[in-house]
């Protein structure tokens, strides 16, 4: 659970009505969010999303292709030790070159970055996942990953790309280097930074499948956690643009080979352990894993064709044969003239060509058996080893693969008791992997009604599906979420366990050090002390001995809201100091500070010098107050309390008493993600772990 | 306004955590309805959907065809006076069958339905809306109504039918024969109520259209306010079985006519004002309006084709002309032999058939575009005075064929710049009226898909989508938004209006009377008092001079929850009364109280008799409050009170305050929905409308 620290660096409420300061920018800002600038926005990514895949798409195609036709040759002329050694070296060089991209430049850039959205999209900010580095390597590294023929695809990264390409255009370009347009800090807040990674999750799927309804119910099924109808609209422009874009592109080419895309990986869960042993070990060995299993993967690649007997072509194939193009259904790889070798027609291609040939209908004798269960058996090891390597890598694809192969070999084995085709179970095991693996339905539905164009399929594959995933629950989470857990990060799950009922959030306070509160105007001093003594996040800020208005009481404590840590340093690093306790005007906080100042992230307390003289003074800290956060009443449930804060997508929730008296605190405590965790809560409360196995057990 | 009042009778809480009476039950509560309970139900309801549909469709189908088919004869035989009394006849005994049900036996069956179930599933109850009555006689009125030829659809009924199923299902039957099996009390709270009848209303538009994956989007963008990602894999099993019910009956009718529905009205407004004006004179009115309309629509389709030109049938047709069949595309109604009536063709048809014929594609020379016209015309007076007649109606196909009409005399008129099919035309048109009137658009774009089986249409149909949603957008409201508003249902919005920020919940609550609080243990005199004097359904309980453990403090008032008006009078009517003012056992609640009673909901206050000693005695509200209301404090702003309120699903939320000190009260106020809604708050504050105006023009 060490990656955990990592992960949650960045915590910070940017609600959209943080503090009275932002007011009167933010009131137009939530008009403006629902206008055409943010349609427009979501139209940007859309677009740059179509760009973008189209580019990948063709040089993988063309590096790919020519790789695999230089292979012919060799093969043709019989150099055969030739032919494996230009193939190894070439997968070779293009996973060097991916892996190193990776390892040195942008870590975030390895694997296929799903979970990490999901857990953004859940509230859990992964630092550098959307940075701008990230981006490009992202690109260069899928298309040397997918080029070097590594069971492992582009879906996932270019999931990952998307919502890179969303978050860059939403706050302005890189961390360092943001334009600062006016019009950019209207993005500037939680709630429409998630809304566009959303959008550009879904152009992402959108353009790997040209799934553009599948890449909207991707997104609402699987990855996002908060979604409203504003956003479906939103995501459905950006679906409309990345379709046309790929639609246009698609023309351009003229060549209809822009179809089916993505690899990964799936019992992955013990070689990721060991991958991670590996990985920890240094970049160098991170290198080094990548390239083996670049080798491995060329080798069986091209040596397994070898052990397929030649088959003969028959003149009643639809197509060609035998082929040496790069496509082609029949290659003739070793084989002599009017014969072809099934084997290599799936494994000396690109991944999407593979799973089109398996999946092609009408050729129940193509394929000899032992040809598929090869193929089967080959990348469900290769689907194995892959995931978990230095370079993007998608799951999508190898799952399809392993699923296709699986579906084709029970197609053969029921060929005598059923006269479905062959290709239609192919298409139908690759559904339910999907869906027991991903635990998908509505969107792997929609996908492959998409990639199969052929709507008479859609009961069957429901059932299948139904099936698939029930079989799956039954057994272990999904796979996104088993990565989320080992990767750490602190995802909220959507049900609250039902032992969180008997526990209410005021016990769970009580278990942690007593809340930190600051008061309105309080010394600097102690801003400093308090700032420099913990790590939290946020601060509530109570007023002492105030009147009640409309009553007769006095002396009464106010709870006036929660102060940012990001925002206390900014009050020190601008040193926006008073010599006596007293409140500040307005025009004094318009003066000082400005909005864009304020959503500064990085400053650090240790970066800000505060001289003795300036320790005895004091600082306003009510106009820099957010006086509208959420609570709950002591009494509350931490069941129903984590469903408030998971609906309402929050950060902070500020604990009250139920008490009203002389001596009752303002504030009993402030909760974070973390305390909501289950994991943690039954880290502090071992006993419930029992109730725990208690429900399970009736 | 007035109907509101009416409509929001049933407001009640029925958390499945209310009280802590109800824990022990209701830990299995929630982890049962996760469980294959809830997936069973949902399969009920999808196979109960899946039968009565079809056999809607058969009745429909069977009454309509005779019918035409009798027609047919007459118009052989020159007997045009007797065809038009015989159609007209036949026409008017069907509507009349059905308006007298939904006037006499359930008002509720009227209208599609679907903007109840909208409002049903934000939170508003409407009385009667699933009733055990409700369910016949919409299923009898749709096929009465349908099988007139009226100009609408059974796709809304469809929605309507379902849902009543799902919540009959849910409750264990009608209200007054429920049964009460154990194991329905888990689902005898509004979440999970809420779940179910969304379940239901898409494997309406499922059944309606065959579209399962445009069911579970129509529930998604159209009616649910609160989904999540159980919901979309409870739904996705109900869409399973309604699809393979359907496609069963279909190998078993063995006629491929079980395909397209739905019919309704589109620029309802002005029309609707008036028949509200003549549905208020009484039943008789509500009956005579139904019948005219029936008179006026069988007129005029059995007229208009008289005005068409005979059209020459030509050999390059695909299908057999002239046709005498029901359905059939080339009808020779009064034309001599070798030649058809293109406006029979479209008229004297179910609507289903005058759908499928004008979207077929490669006919260019099929229809004359006068006809085209005049069928457009003809749809365009038809839908707008048909919709709020008393018969159950659909709003999809009336649109579905206006827009068709429109589309395809877009293509005659632009047939000369572009070789795109009129069929085509016909289907962009029906899609884009889709959009433009309900402003759905995945939802639209997924079914039109599934009925054209074409994704080659995908990125065209999106655009057109695209642009009719933002054309409408910038005009009106939905269809579906003008009707709740016009029934007066308080629906609460998706977004807070941009004013909502400048005002807290504690002047929201000061514009209202002061809250009425209890004591934990009050006098039976006050609670009857209270009960009799308001009509509030839930009431903030308040212990006074505790001592605050852990502290010094003493005297404080401790806020212990909330308690509904439900179990207020359940209270006394089993006569739950104790002579000294003490706090009851465990032992003592268990006793008094079964959790199957506490939800009865019809009870009324003057139901129930108190003597004058009872009066005097106390009743322990303790164990009958919820003790984890959602609460906020009064210095939140109103906006963000909303968005609680709406994403947690809430009916009753505490406004608790932000000082604390002796004198300070422990509740400052209590907000429900109708405080939320941006109506009543404008009456109650007119100042901020005025902002409202500004926020426009700026």
């Amino acid at each position: 659970m060490e990656a955990e620290a990592d992960s949650v660096v960045h915590e910070e409420e940017r609600d959209p009505e943080s503090n009275s300061l932002n007011q009167p920018l933010l009131k137009r800002n939530r008009t403006l969010s629902t206008s055409p600038l943010a349609l427009l926005l979501a139209f940007l990514v859309g677009l740059l999303t179509g760009l973008i895949a189209t580019v990948i798409n063709l040089a993988i195609e063309n590096i790919a292709g020519y790789k695999l036709l230089a292979i012919v040759g060799f093969i043709k002329e019989e150099r055969y030790l030739s032919g494996i050694a230009y193939f190894t070296c070439v997968n070779f060089l293009l996973t060097l070159s991916a892996a190193v991209l990776c390892v040195f430049f942008a870590p975030t850039a390895a694997g296929p970055g799903i979970p990490e959205i999901k857990a953004y999209l859940n509230g859990v900010d992964t630092p550098n996942m959307f940075g701008a580095t990230t981006l490009p390597v992202k690109i260069v590294g899928s298309i040397g990953a997918v080029s070097a023929g590594l069971d492992l695809g582009k879906e996932g990264p270019l999931v990952h790309i998307a919502s890179c390409i969303a978050s860059l255009l939403a706050q302005g370009g890189p961390d360092n280097y943001r334009l600062k347009w006016h019009w950019l800090c209207y993005f500037n807040n939680d709630r429409d930074h998630r809304d566009i990674i959303t959008c550009g999750s879904s152009s992402g799927v959108c353009a790997a499948f040209r799934a553009p309804v599948g890449g909207i119910l991707f997104a609402l099924e699987e990855v996002a956690t908060w979604w409203r109808s504003a956003l479906l609209w939103r995501t459905f422009c950006s679906m409309a643009v990345v379709v046309v874009v790929l639609r246009a592109f698609i023309e351009i080419c003229n060549s209809g080979k822009c179809g089916l895309f993505g690899t990964g990986g799936l019992i992955i869960f013990d070689v990721l352990r060991l991958y991670n042993l590996i990985n920890q070990k240094g970049k160098f060995h991170k290198l080094l894993l990548a390239l083996g299993v670049s080798l491995f993967t060329s080798v069986c690649q091209y040596c397994l064709p070898f052990l397929a007997q030649c088959r003969p072509c028959d003149p009643s194939f639809p197509e060609a044969c035998p082929t040496n193009d790069r496509a082609g259904n029949f290659k003739q790889f070793n084989c002599p003239a009017g014969h072809y070798n099934d084997l290599a027609t799936l494994l000396l291609t690109t991944n999407d060509d593979a799973v089109r040939n398996i999946f092609s209908s009408n050729t129940s004798s193509e394929f000899h058996h032992t040809s598929i269960l090869i193929f089967f058996v080959l990348y469900c090891i290769l689907g194995l080893i892959t995931f978990g390597i230095a370079v993007p890598s998608g799951l999508f694809l190898p799952i399809i693969l392993m699923g296709s192969g699986y579906g084709r070999l029970l197609g053969m084995l029921m060929g005598s008791y059923t006269n479905l085709d062959q290709g239609l179970f192919a298409v139908l095991g690759a559904a339910s992997l999907m869906s027991g693996s991903m635990r998908m339905t509505v969107s792997v539905c929609v996908i492959f009604l998409e990639l199969t164009n052929n709507l008479l399929l859609l009961p069957i594959t429901m059932i299948v599906l139904l099936i698939a995933k029930t079989v799956g629950d039954s057994f272990n989470p999904s796979i996104y979420e088993i990565i989320l857990e080992l990767k750490g990060l602190p995802f909220l799950d959507a049900n609250p366990e039902p032992w969180m009922r008997n526990l209410t959030v005021a016990e769970l306070a009580d278990a942690k050090p007593p809340v930190i509160t600051l008061c309105g105007i309080e010394k600097v001093s102690r801003i400093v002390d308090v700032l420099k003594n913990t790590s939290h996040n946020a601060f509530p800020v109570v007023d002492e001995d105030v009147p009640v208005p409309g009553t007769v009481a006095t002396g009464a404590t106010e709870l006036h809201g929660l102060i940012l840590r990001a925002h206390l340093v900014q009050a020190l690093k601008k040193k926006w100091f008073l010599t006596e306790k007293r409140r500040t005007e307005e025009w004094e906080v318009r003066e000082k500070f400005n909005w864009v100042e304020l959503s500064e992230r990085e400053l650090k307390i240790e970066q800000v010098a505060v001289t003795r003289q300036e320790m005895e003074m004091y600082v306003d800290l009510h106009p820099l107050t957010n006086t509208t956060p959420y609570t709950v009443v002591e009494s509350m449930s931490v069941a129903k309390a984590m469903v408030l804060f998971r609906q309402v997508g929050l950060r902070h929730m500020l604990i009250v008493p139920k008490y009203q008296g002389a001596g009752v605190p303002a504030v009993v405590g402030i909760l974070t993600r973390q305390d909501l965790r289950a994991y943690n809560i039954l880290t502090a409360f071992p006993h419930l772990a029992s109730h725990k196995e208690q429900g399970k057990h009736n």
